[in-house]
């Protein structure tokens, strides 16, 4: 199939609804800036072909599509031992709620709620210690062959106003959940949170989700087993999408990992992956245009996983 | 690919583990005397090719697999408006729980759980008023060519036992969200999940759900539109199988609805359905041998969405 | 003290005020139906001083009151027994709140809760079986010197539309902490709400409360021993008011037990027992001149515990 | 009354039982190491009199009992105003739970649960700036005629170690319902939790609270209304001894204020306040042997409430 004429088809749908709904994150003054009126799409399949479409090369706030990757480095390295400290079921609560840590002792239900992906991060801290954050910008370095940033500003808001997630980190540090300091498991978080990638970057960093984890540029470097991808390509399905899991899955109908930044990645198993990014939100947070972007390119295709 | 092999393989590293795990479900006297060691599975692919193994053909309670057919028919009835009353959303709670109903105003999170299907319940009650158990009978039939009927003994045991049933109903018509009597809901609720159907027939009856909503025996015929079918499909996947909906993803990678019973009904999107049955459960409340059983089979054919 | 001027101060005081404010219970049409400008007040010492003011002879529906005299049944026959199935602390929680319930197993937080008092009905079924309602009338008529009686229709409007209340039995039940068919024990317990009494009968018939459990009638004769009497008295100030036990607390500062007929009895202890009556109710299901009445009470007479 | 043979008679029986039960509090090593067999009892009437025995000029920790002060110091400047952030009844759940707070948007549901006393020290912040900690002191000399100080061991010991109190304060910051810093507001708090009293100091502090809100050495100086004083006094008894309210307004019947540390504050009202001091704590972390004290207490004088 060819799919640069598929995104052109999809952009020209897209581009007279921007502007026209949603909300663009609005709790650190770094989000609450971007202008709403944009959209960018791409896409690599496992035999190489790339297509994009607007803004596409545009670089964004990825935010917890960052858990994807964090949760890849933690998954290499500790293999099953990652789930003493981290459940694997959707949470049926928003993503940052503390409710349901206190009833199950501070451990998280799944590593994409935010309690999750801040024990990934103090996972990853004992594993690789100051040199944490670095080792993520090496993966995503590695992952998509261009120099990636963390957005330093994003990171520092994220610092200076994140007290629920600080509630979060200190709330599992009481259970005796955390190994390391709040301060600077929160320090990763928030870094990974910040890491400022286009549409282009994340559709080939996402690549080993379609490879069975095979490295995207690398064809004889694993950097999960099949069985593993299978794991995170699941997760993805069941919650990945914050509190609309169930919608996504219905109306899109594959593995997406989305962030508050509007950017959300996707997976056709054993095909493609795909990076939309729309910064106006709907109300589970998930990108409004992203969303219906993925709805149009799932029905032009047939791609779906069901 | 031919499955009747497949099926013999699993059949045999199957059979030496009858009998070494998992329990019966207890809390009715029917179900508690059904003998754990028995195993079943079935298969009917969408050109028609059918495999079995075991006790393929030796019926049984198939309890909570039945939301699958009830929620088909007040879709076909009531398309968008179903889901006023009912979410689609992974609860992240027991099957039973009251809690999130009384935090969502009686509006249950799926149609899956207990209190969804109770839900749906009243909704066919509405739709067809007394006869609507009748008219559960009656798809059965059509779905398996065969006379199905409910266990009166089984449903007899649920009403006179089943309190936490009794408490979800007036929960949610104590918030008007059913329009029906309590005692007709349940009455409905308890004769669906006293079906009793063997692994085959199950197999068959589900095919529509692999074929886009046509009729499985009746080509010509839509039980649903392919967009109700993806939803079926997709509500499968995030909720059909109790709290264990993301290792049943990660495991086995398909649809599933499961029962108490010991059944599970499992969908290969455009490919077949598959049905499995072993009594003895694991602590979430799904067969241990019938997920022991999908994984192989998703193992050795690698028909698994992800 | 003399006690009839202040009353009819307050009476005075209250008067200006019917008709301003509050919603008359509405969930039955026999409660929806009472005009709600009605105001009554009566009190009597343990010297034997009688007063009261306005519709102080007026029959109305006791409803949650009546938890005080089937407690005091229980404990009378139970002891500490009684203790197992139901807690003593404040829930925290609406009256009618199932939540706690699932969270701890079916054991209701306090008697003053519905399910607290629904459990308590069990209790006494098992001790008097199908003549409970009986002993409940015999212990009315004892404690008032008239011959009380249940409203019926209000009885039955409970039993017609109590949704709520048959989740909450159901719900014990399904726990294992009701003894009696959820029927027989709602049967007793709606009887028991719609016991029609006025202020007058109220508050002679509280009476062994002010006096450490000494039957107000028969100086010989103990109902409770003093330690059981104290136990109702600090049950009735920490949970006897729905979720307005602290602000009873304060504005009162004494032993309250209200219901939604718009009753309140009140404890002054090893002084005097007082109800008053008026059907409008505040936010938190409390008799909104009732508890004005009170307040007034005390402020003129200085009577509180604090 | 002569309440110097009564203190004795209580040490008399207290003495004995020293040791045998209960344990202290060990979340922080400055508790840990404090030998649980010692008991401390003091009592200052309103009238002057005053009695003790055992270790009872012996400081220990106050804990959670300086949430009696530091509301008072609260409510003396912003009289209701103060209620717009905290509330007033029980909560039904741990002292330190975060559940209800995510339920209710950040409003703690009394100042004696650790969220609400966390508020409190952020009003007290607002009002009185980085002088609040010696406002507390200074009060503290004022209610006792000593130099009170805080121990700073204890004070850093908490604040290294103190996630759970780190979680609650976020939590509420994330609601905006906290206006300083979470580092401020908790150093606020970590150092009135360490604030080190004795039995006598106790007594004679809270002294205002049997005195209608007068100043227990200055007759002229009102540090409370009178009213006011009422509401502290209930909260003391419907919340002021964490998930055991119930059973202190029965065993003892009157307004008490505990900490872990193992001390309780009573009131008499009108009468007389009282301090008891042991620090092994029984499972609702009030102190085993001071809640003995205080039942033998009320037994041998006849004063309680109720």
């Amino acid at each position: 199939m060819k799919f640069q004429p598929v995104l052109d088809e999809i952009d020209a749908e897209i581009r007279p609804l921007l502007g026209a709904g949603g909300t663009v994150a609005s709790y650190i003054p770094a989000l609450a800036r971007v202008p709403a009126a944009q959209f960018g799409m791409a896409l690599r399949t496992c035999d190489g072909q790339e297509a994009h479409a607007g803004d596409a090369n545009k670089p964004f706030s990825i935010q917890s599509v960052s858990k994807l990757f964090t949760l890849t480095l933690a998954m290499q390295r500790l293999g099953e031992a990652l789930w003493e400290r981290i459940g694997r079921e959707p949470s049926g609560n928003p993503f940052n709620s503390l409710v349901q840590l206190e009833n199950e002792q501070g451990k998280p239900r799944n590593p994409f709620i935010n309690a999750g992906a801040i024990a990934v991060a103090d996972r990853l801290l004992s594993l690789f210690g100051r040199e944490a954050k670095t080792d993520v910008l090496e993966l995503m370095n590695s992952l998509t062959g261009d120099p990636i940033s963390f957005d330093v500003e994003v990171a520092a808001s994220e610092a200076a106003t994140g007290y629920r997630n600080y509630a979060l980190a200190n709330f599992m540090k009481s259970f005796g959940k955390l190994d390391n300091d709040v301060e600077t498991v929160l320090d990763m978080y928030f870094h990974q949170c910040a890491l400022s990638m286009s549409c282009v970057q994340l559709a080939r960093a996402a690549g080993y989700l379609c490879r069975d984890g095979v490295h995207p540029w690398a064809p004889g470097v694993n950097l999960l087993t099949e069985r593993q991808t299978r794991r995170i390509n699941s997760l993805m399905l069941t919650c990945g999408t914050y509190d609309a899991a169930g919608e996504f899955a219905f109306r899109i109908g594959l593995p997406c990992k989305s962030g508050v930044g509007g950017g959300i990645v996707a997976v056709v198993p054993d095909q493609l992956t795909l990076a939309v990014w729309s910064p106006a939100l709907d109300a589970t947070g998930n990108s409004l245009l992203g969303m219906k972007a993925l709805e149009l390119f799932v029905t032009k295709t047939g791609l779906s996983v069901f």
